[in-house]
């Protein structure tokens, strides 16, 4: 996280396929997890932590939802320091197992795809893969965004 | 709102291609768009109004992720009540436009796709369209989310 204060914001062209990012860490409580059902997804599985024991889920998990904004928060807090901010056009998740209180999660990146916008050929179309991981190396969750960044062009006219 | 309290639980057996369904509405205020912003997106494009109008989206708006996680909370209550509730396996998203401090949104959803799991033929595997959009129509996102949803043959093993 002190890395993103100093590191230097990426233009388009400073960008690779391959590149790789690792994040800092997010540790998850259950109090947030109930906090965020609450508020968004009311659900027994994420809010009830007995009747949750029988559901889907086999225990309390938090929403598919709170592991995505955390990821964004990890990437907000990370090193891959977009000009402009990360302005994302769409992304594709996977969610391959439910965070559970206690988790300490970070994010493993890689730009996976790069080309100029056919529309405005001063932005880039960047796509980047983020793994979710807890600390013992289990997957929770795969998420492809497809990212706006602006190519130095952009820069030139301020 | 009032229509998930008094609806039956939906199986797999009870949903159609093509059946839709509509929400209730969910107001957004810049305080609540802050506030997401604070926790999960800490970036001047959703937490600074001055900043914001220079940035990529033309002044303040909200997280992408909030605007999933509304449409989680508009699915939680509404008319589309699954047995074991809304059990996410992944989703596509499309941002079309930002969500802004004011806006009213509402979710028309459709079920795209209907199969039976090929790993465990008791669970029904849906996909469903769902587009986030304001009181004036404007289409700000879609999310098609792939959920698990069980049979009737779960249900007679209680």
């Amino acid at each position: 996280m002190t890395e993103s204060a100093t590191s230097p914001e990426l233009y388009f062209e400073d960008l690779r396929v391959g590149h790789r990012y690792m994040s800092g860490r997010y540790a998850v409580s259950e109090s947030q997890i109930l906090a965020f059902a609450r508020e968004f997804d009311p659900q027994p599985l994420h809010l009830d932590p007995v009747a949750a024991r029988a559901g889907a889920l086999g225990g309390l998990s938090a929403s598919g939802w709170h592991t995505a904004a955390i990821t964004m928060r990890l990437t907000a807090d990370g090193p891959l320091h977009l000009a402009g901010g990360t302005v994302g056009l769409g992304a594709e998740l996977r969610w391959h197992k439910p965070t559970r209180p206690g988790d300490v999660l970070h994010l493993e990146s890689e730009i996976v795809e790069l080309r100029v916008s056919r529309s405005n050929p001063e932005r880039g179309i960047v796509r980047v893969r983020m793994e979710t991981l807890t600390e013992a190396g289990e997957l929770l969750q795969t998420l492809t965004a497809t990212l706006l960044v602006p190519t130095r062009a952009t820069q030139a006219k301020g």
